[in-house]
């Protein structure tokens, strides 16, 4: 039902998201889909919702989240991307918009999404870092937290990493890529994947801390995914310390901004 | 007329500035030296106010503020600085805290401080540095503004670089460092000098944006410099681009802690 002149528009976000209850719009309540949707409001003339590559949770940050959305009207990207960033708060930037082809969705056509969750050791928390990472005031054994995480790669049901409400999809997803990097008393957890179940990262991270604590071993993590039990996994880490970092399509969609934001932010 | 079992103890404070009305105490608002005694209070016994190395702006961060206080009741450093970080917001941190020789004053006794101030180039600001870094939209010439950094090296009379209000006191200052750092879209500017005037380091980087969008030549920061008139250099840097790296003293006061968060911070 689309006429000639509508057009089909991605963009690719950042936000910090400790003012948002997350991505997806909410009655009554401050999203960051619906504040993205009410700046597109007068400039695409009608109620346009963004479809969001990832439904971000409560506080949780995005340096490359993508959304998309059928324009009734034909809009160019760059003024797109103007525009919204002349009436968008600070905390929510268009790093850049661009036309798509008709069909693509920015979730249904995602391939791969990388999350990173920074942890902060040392005695004192940094002030600059309180929204940012989580504090773990103990000396983490990053050996044992690598070898952890490396038990994870490949395809598994991760029941055992989903959030105990959530039982409502396909358990099975395939971890391509799970590292963990340091700098200094910062380290960051990068996990890049076809899909994520709910709090999947979050309680990835939370148990590979146990094991950086010494509470338990390495091969615990292989058992606990066997297990296929939530309660048998760490608890669920803080939403402040993760970030979408970036979301991957079949072909390239903004191919400069991902990798030197990657690069730079954590070392991949 | 102090008792032998009095203390004088030294902190080393970071801060986020943002919700602070700057360092020095004022009636009805929240200051960071005005919290800091207030943390201390319960403590010492007494009410006591920190003397602080810097008496920052509002709106200015530190990432190594000293600040020294004599307590009437002997105290351990430790417990000093567990205790103050178990009662002061999360924006105002004690890295450290340590017993320092009767006379010290963080303020009197310091000898040299360095200064940082963040500036990010690009089309779009990044949502987590709205509130640490200066966003100047367009590209900077970096070898330019270094050039011109390079002219203020030095003992000179800064009036030129002084807040217009500030004439109150020895405008001759000696900069002993000053460089520009660049890491992808940030850069780092970053001011070591025995005395700053008021504004010094704002001036200073609102003059070299100047050099850096090519509307001045670097040898024009000279003829400001030697024209001692406010009037005649750049605006003042916004505040939240500031921040107080460390302060040094005639004796390494915390060794360790300064130096570790130079190096990753700034490149330094």
């Amino acid at each position: 039902m689309k006429d000639a002149s509508s057009s089909n528009i991605a963009l690719l976000l950042a936000y910090d998201g400790a003012a948002y209850h997350g991505w997806q719009v909410q009655a009554d309540i401050g999203t960051v889909q619906g504040t993205v949707g009410d700046a597109l409001r007068p400039l695409v003339g009608a109620t346009v919702l963004p479809v969001g590559a990832s439904r971000t949770d409560a506080g949780v940050h995005a340096l490359g989240q993508v959304a998309s959305f059928v324009s009734p009207r034909p809009l160019a990207p760059s003024v797109v991307r103007d525009a919204l960033n002349a009436t968008l708060p600070r905390d929510v930037r268009v790093l850049a918009a661009r036309a798509v082809p008709e069909g693509f969705d920015a979730r249904r056509s995602a391939r791969l999404k990388s999350y990173g969750y920074l942890i902060a050791e040392g005695a004192v928390h940094s002030p600059f870092l309180r929204g940012y990472a989580w504090h773990v005031p103990r000396p983490l054994d990053v050996g044992a937290m690598r070898a952890a995480l490396t038990t994870l790669r490949g395809t598994h049901d991760f029941s055992a990493f989903q959030a105990a409400a959530g039982r409502d999809r396909d358990p099975v997803c395939t971890i391509l890529a799970a590292r963990l990097v340091r700098r200094g008393a910062l380290l960051g957890v990068v996990v890049s994947a076809d899909a994520f179940l709910h709090h999947m990262v979050r309680n990835i991270v939370g148990t590979i801390v146990e094991v950086g604590l010494g509470r338990r071993r390495p091969k615990w993590v292989v058992e606990v995914l066997a297990g296929r039990d939530r309660r048998r996994a760490g608890a669920t880490a803080p939403a402040h310390g993760l970030f979408l970092l970036s979301v991957r399509y079949p072909f390239p969609l903004f191919p400069g901004a991902g990798r030197a934001r990657r690069g730079r932010r954590l070392g991949g």
